[in-house]
């Protein structure tokens, strides 16, 4: 059965995924004689990089979150539907939403961004903690409060300890962020939430497996990142990597295994692609090959753009990094390339315009750096701010924000702190296991012998 | 095994329940010489009036939930534990947190409120919504959008009529508040969102027992609110009972029965107390039995204050309206009746000052009622607005509900519209089952048979 969706004398472009790339993308296709058909699973754009401050209680998931009916509002040309899409059918031109509901299309865009990479260990796989999107956020805020009110309530010391330790594995922009609002929360809030636990016995291990944090910034931004790390006393494990994880133990390939309750992964993201592609368009890390105009290997009208897309060119052998700024700019250059397609006109190579890189890491803290600059401390810390404040999509998203933020930052607070939904280990474990496919079997059995 | 809490030399009471009543005596507590324990299953306070606001996409749940360590920050006396009660066993003066976990008490206080009253109807407890707590809220807040998302997606005209066919039951303050709610959002928010859609089809049925709608308030205020109510769309039926609901069609008493997937249940309350109470305790609506010193009947040391206790005397021969000042008072007039008893000083019996009643349906549109004053249109609708505002918890919360009142006051935005955690239908039926214990073993059967 066909979707819903308005007959159109203009060819339909149907765009996968919300994100940065997708919802630049079907903007600029305002005025271009087609039509666009949105389709996400979620009905609402969320600004991933401020995640890990929903995970730490700093803001709530609204602020974070934005309508896409709202963001497209009197676009005539634009249609959205919230759907998961199953499977492309590229012979067929069209795409297969579940349930026997399909959607045909004249070109389609790829835009379904990145998850998470375990890469294919079980035990990380079922176990850590993530945070790729909006309720793994949620998830972890929650289990971080839900930790503590449990510790309260024991008092057998190692089990204690277990709860108050978190492993962050992976010290890229992330990893470093996350650290150092625990870090935060460590200082200022949880000292005061619960007077009956020693929390100066909080651990906080960001777990690196090269030689310092924040390895794709310059190593003056490293020294920095690291200095501020610590002043928050997160204690910084270099040369290191996880081996495997089980729920409370945390082996490394060193004499450092840490005990602890919560590990969140950091330490690797792949593409999100959907199947139906030949098997020539998945290169490493599950990205999609495109060419220099994003068009898919071997598929004339299907295109891919931001972090699922991979653009392996003589600059960039491994792919562009898998950053907003390639999404927003893969998406811009496309839309302008689908003006000149329907005009058959010839379309233009995408080059990318690095505009720097930064990372925050607490209050006054922070590295940018912008070509061969290096800049710290407050400085840094206000541009990412206002980098970050203008990014974000909407008016009232960005006020409150603003308004949070500067709560936070003159009395240290983080209002969030609520467990509206508790996270569940059991239920976790099982979604995780169904996302990466993974011991599903021998799941089932457990779940049938309770 | 008992939870972990320092032993005192002085007297330990045990609250049950962060609602007005509980959050209000614990504060109460604070210069008394006793050790105050506090239990919820939340880590949070939520300010129930403004439940309506969070369904219908205007508030986001951070603004009305407030973390109940934060409320208590520096009374050296409090402690808080994050559980659910299973039981009190009055003879030992103990109570059951699960899992073998015990907490003694002196003294122990039930304010555990109220919850939806079904009346016993296995298809309303199954089908319908609720709206009495923030899961209920954010749930509701889903479903009215996902009703939209899937309307878009249907040609069949029947079909898309239930999804937008809404029926609440009940036309008390919540139940006229949150049809005034979606009125506006009828006026205002969905043309734009869904052009796609012939909004002016939506119905939006108040279904009303008596023949006025807020029969708490004089007649002059129902007639106010009923002529509001019409006027953003909403299809009031007086004298009208729902006598069952299967998941699509709303059964009633008269002729007029309704086609809706959507049934909000907002026509009964109950108390929720807690077992181990003697028979004898329970009164009428499930409320707890309490004199005039909110003492439990036959149980010298245990109280209940709020919407759980029935004060029935000769002024009050059903016990006190199930709203927020009485728990407040109640909750003040027994932190000093323990003043007293703990100075082996007499009791004081409790007395109820009415501050009026009030319910909002719209911009520039509510009703309050002081002593024999009614008050209608932008100065009730100001004063309601203030009343509830003041009496928001944190700071922070005040400031961004103003923000955003103020902003959809504006430009009449609903800026909440995600569906961040989408209704789930199956589940939530069996949790409803299981909360009202009914048909626990043929739904266990339907489960096995998948």
């Amino acid at each position: 059965m066909k979707i819903n969706i308005p007959e159109s004398k203009h060819p339909r472009i149907v765009i996968i995924g919300a994100g940065f790339g997708g919802i630049k993308l079907a903007k600029a296709l305002r005025k271009t004689d087609c039509q666009v058909v949105l389709i996400d699973k979620n009905n609402f754009h969320t600004f991933q990089p401020l995640l890990y401050q929903v995970a730490t209680s700093a803001l709530e998931a609204e602020s974070i979150c934005y309508p896409v009916r709202k963001i497209f509002e009197g676009q005539k040309n634009f249609y959205f539907r919230r759907k998961t899409v199953k499977k492309i059918h590229a012979e067929e031109k069209y795409i297969d939403l579940g349930k026997d509901v399909t959607l045909e299309y004249d070109y389609l865009v790829i835009a379904t961004g990145a998850r998470t990479n375990f890469f294919g260990n079980e035990g990380l796989i079922v176990n850590a903690m993530s945070m790729k999107n909006i309720i793994e956020a949620i998830d972890l805020r929650s289990l971080v409060l839900q930790n503590f009110e449990k510790a309260l309530t024991l008092t057998n010391e190692r089990k204690r300890q277990g709860l108050m330790n978190f492993v962050i594995a992976g010290a890229g922009p992330t990893g470093v962020e996350l650290a150092g609002a625990l870090g935060e929360m460590k200082q200022k809030v949880l000292p005061k939430d619960y007077p009956e636990l020693d929390i100066s016995k909080m651990n906080i291990y960001l777990v690196q497996s090269r030689d310092r944090v924040l390895p794709a910034l310059s190593e003056k931004s490293s020294a920095r990142a690291l200095k501020y790390l610590e002043n928050l006393g997160v204690e910084v494990v270099l040369n290191t990597r996880v081996l495997d994880y089980h729920g409370d133990y945390v082996q490394t390939n060193t004499d450092q295994d840490m005990i602890a309750k919560t590990l969140i992964w950091t330490a690797g993201v792949e593409g999100a692609p959907i199947s139906g592609l030949g098997v020539d368009a998945i290169s490493r890390g599950n990205r999609i090959l495109v060419d220099e105009y994003n068009r898919i290997k071997g598929h004339e009208n299907i295109f891919a753009i931001g972090d699922v897309a991979a653009m392996e060119t003589e600059d960039t052998p491994r792919g562009h990094p898998m950053v907003a700024p390639v999404a927003v700019q893969q998406g811009e250059q496309l839309a302008k390339n689908f003006n000149r397609l329907l005009k058959k006109q010839e379309l233009r190579p995408f080059k990318y315009k690095d505009k720097g890189a930064m990372a925050t890491v607490g209050k006054n803290k922070a590295v940018v750096q912008i070509g061969k600059r290096n800049i710290g401390g407050f400085v840094a810390w206000f541009i990412w701010m206002l980098v970050h404040l203008l990014a974000l999509v909407g008016f009232r998203n960005r006020l409150v924000v603003l308004m949070n933020w500067t709560r936070n930052y003159f009395n240290s607070d983080r209002g969030m702190r609520l467990i509206i939904t508790p996270f569940e280990l059991s239920k976790a474990k099982k979604k995780r296991r169904e996302q990466y496919g993974v011991g599903l079997e021998h799941h089932v059995t457990e779940e049938l012998e309770k």
